[in-house]
């Protein structure tokens, strides 16, 4: 996989900014027996001479302006809502936070508002203790009310930002704006909005594109006037999360056939170039980021990220995120073992073990709390399901727009797992279409590149609002002919193995 | 005095309004497979065909979007923000408020935002129990902080705003804008601004004209979205409450030369016409509402407003508020008293009693609580000392711009004691200058009439922004000519009797 082509080719490099939140130094004449005019007055006058926005403030701005004469620095946001003034001509840092707020991690990353990435924090979203997946959650939603559900959400995120600040060396109070990519259902949830149209015909959200608002209000632990900006999103699987990978992927700028597939729970897929956009989802799962499968884990640190298994002693050979003792197994790693067990025989083609009912990848002695690790047959076909859904919901994106998977010319991976992710295994168990390797971009956590890009280029957020208008989404899960692809994909790699020659060779033995 | 001419010539006669937020029905798609547009993005699209400012929505008025779809009601403020969605149609009508804060009194109105006044009510501005006149409640706010008194203003208004709403058998929440007149010292303390810079030179205001903020916010039982407008105010002198009684007397688009004096606590004089504008404060003190004099109270329920003294027997004849037991004297009261005293020679032009060193208005058996009303020498300085402040600084503000008070054509009278104030006997102690009856106009509370005409009227919003631009303010305080026009002003009428001829004549036995 090739991830250095698109950090040269994104719209980040060398640019200036135009962030959410700008750091700007005016003078303010001093106020004299023959111009008593108020001081908010003398800041709008100095900030329209500068060819800003018309400066509206809040009662906590203006109370930054008392005793405020001479040169000051001012901080206001895009629409011209100044947050607060401080004395001084400061040419320190402003800091503001992208945050990729998932239905299983929560990540967020500081960065001067200049450009530079300061720091990055990851951690569990801790709505999953109310269910792992997103109807669970809007269920709860819609018997609780989105309280709780909001509160963990905050829960997950604050502690976070405390950190990365305290790293920093900076107060949270002086993260000055923040853009956030989330799926809808977590964004619904961040602003205390009903999910429940989301899990029903016609599928409609509350909002695709929810007004910045200040953190304060939102209850998100920055500047309290420090806008909040929502990566849109669209309907009810599409969101924020996907549009800002698509923005970090350049795929919506090429001349040629690209796609880009979050490999996440809700499995979304964008396919198209600059001509044209479809989108659809396939509502994978939670087993990509360790969920449903009972040795599953988070991507973190005791993870099995990847893993080996000879085929002829059947020893296990794995690596651990961090290197310790292994507690479970992360999504990578199960693709890696789905994969291994296939390869080596030990496992059919429809996903059945060929001998017992389970597999013990780490025996009790070398695993942490003396337990050991085993997938079973639950397991496996728990896996495969998942990465059925994966395959026909892009089968049939494609299909919609008279497409094959080698008609695609590159391939964007994003979601956590994609920084770990084996692309020889994902395509041997038939997760990734067989095409030749050098098509497959890593995108890494384009959810979070996307939301750093629209916090710090107003270029990004223009191009969001485009998108938007731009991309037809179809709505798989109401399609009848989805079942119809599903099955074949059951099997290992698929039923069809002309559709993966490279793995149909190895299993002949001529394969890598 | 004429009030009729004012009312046929105020802004508002017959006109329909362009209030602060607006109640617009707009038809929304229901969502469909087809279309699965956010419910925001439908609201935003529906008010857009409409031609309406670009809509933006808080969380909550995304969440009041649950489930809206065809006919809806939308509340949309003039900024484009969004306050709240309803299901249907709705003729219903929409309320708003408009609120005089005055530093004794504060006042509030109900209105439809079609125009109609509901409703008034009254009662104390609380933070009276902190300091009668600004000063000590800006020294109060330097020592202990603005929430105090922030608190005490909302305690205030908060049982008239729902008092009112009860009595119109609405909810408090129904009530979707607000315009606040109050000179700055009340506006900052209600934003919770330091009013410091206001007592100190340069006397330049935190904010001349603090931007909209919504109800919630501040603290004001509303809608919480409700935008809350501030009538703007130029320097630390001269408020919203004076712009407000400028804006509805209309005396900045008349030809002849006009004035308009607030007889309250501030003494505030706007002079000029439709040409030039200057404005000044004789800071006169709250004598004339009730304060500072021993027997002094509110213009309300029991107080004397108006009193006769026979100059033979000294017989009282009085009237009060409510036709009830006398408790006090108010505003109007108290210059009745000391015109008939001087009238009747009970004291000289020196406002020194001729005999003894009191006079008894009421006596104990005839006194609420069995306690005589009494004046005091002290209360007739006092007294005294408050109309000389009021007509030096107006004769002040007419030396500035080289007139004299006979070039007033117009002379509007602002404030709670306009209303019951004798002109007769306001001449006759040198309140008032020596004109021609018909040339006095009791604009009643313009503070209150200007507030309401902000909250219905782009017009008038759109004025006082050009008002504020147009008037000259004069620092009447740091003027040491002021001390030369006080000394002869502190006589009955005035050292100068060639200023007052109908007084003369009255005093000569010709008068009326």
């Amino acid at each position: 996989m090739n991830e250095k082509i698109l950090t040269a080719a994104g719209p980040e490099a060398g640019q200036p900014t135009s962030p959410l939140v700008r750091k700007l130094s005016v003078e303010l004449p001093p106020p004299s027996l023959d111009d008593h005019r108020g001081q908010r007055e003398r800041l709008v006058e100095a900030l329209d001479r500068s060819g800003e926005p018309a400066a509206v403030l809040s009662p906590s701005a203006l109370k930054s302006l008392l005793g405020a004469a001479g040169w000051v620095t001012v901080l206001q946001d895009t629409t011209g809502r100044v947050l607060g003034v401080e004395p001084g001509a400061s040419d320190a840092p402003a800091y503001g936070l992208a945050i990729d707020l998932g239905s299983t991690t929560a990540v967020v990353e500081l960065c001067k508002l200049s450009g530079e990435v300061v720091g990055r924090a990851a951690g569990p979203n801790r709505q999953a203790q109310r269910g792992e997946d997103l109807l669970t959650r809007i269920q709860v939603a819609e018997l609780e009310g989105t309280e709780g559900l909001r509160a963990l959400a905050l829960e997950s995120l604050n502690p976070l930002i405390r950190g990365l600040a305290a790293e920093a060396g900076i107060a949270p109070t002086e993260i000055v704006a923040a853009a956030v990519a989330g799926n809808p259902t977590m964004i619904h949830l961040l602003l205390g909005l009903d999910p429940t149209p989301l899990s029903r015909e016609p599928y409609a959200p509350m909002a695709d594109a929810p007004d910045p608002w200040p953190a304060g209000v939102l209850g998100l632990e920055l500047h309290p006037e420090a806008p909040v900006y929502f990566l849109p999103g669209i309907g009810a699987f599409v969101g924020g999360d996907v549009l800002g990978g698509l923005l970090a992927s350049g795929l919506h700028r090429r001349a040629g056939v690209g796609v880009l597939v979050d490999v996440g729970t809700n499995g979304e897929i964008i396919l198209g170039n600059r001509d044209w956009l479809v989108a659809g989802a396939g509502a994978a799962g939670p087993a990509f980021e360790g969920g449903a499968v009972k040795a599953g884990m988070r991507a973190e640190a005791g993870a099995i990220e990847a893993l080996r298994i000879n085929p002829i002693t059947q020893a296990v050979n794995y690596r651990t995120i961090g290197g310790g003792v292994p507690r479970g197994i992360c999504g990578s790693g199960l693709i890696d073992a789905v994969a291994e067990l296939f390869l080596a025989g030990l496992v059919d083609r429809a996903g059945h073990f060929r001998e017992g009912d389970s597999f013990q990848v780490v025996g009790p002695a070398e695993a942490a709390g003396g337990r050991a690790i085993v997938l079973d047959q639950e397991d496996l076909l728990t896996f495969i399901r998942t990465k059925a859904g994966m395959m026909a919901a892009l089968d049939l994106v494609l299909g919609r727009v008279g497409l094959t998977a080698s008609d695609i010319e590159v391939f964007y991976l994003a979601g956590a797992i994609a920084n770990y992710l084996d692309l020889e295994q994902a395509i041997a168990i038939g997760l990734l279409p067989d095409l030749p390797r050098e098509r497959f971009v890593n995108l890494g956590n384009g959810s979070l590149w996307g939301a750093r890009l629209a916090l710090l280029h107003q270029e990004a957020r223009a191009e969001l609002v485009e998108l938007r208008t731009r991309i037809h989404y179809l709505e798989l899960n109401v399609e009848g002919e989805f079942m119809n692809l599903f099955t074949p994909a059951l099997f290992l790699p698929h039923t069809d193995l002309d559709r993966f020659p490279t793995i149909r060779d190895r299993l002949e033995g001529q394969g890598p």
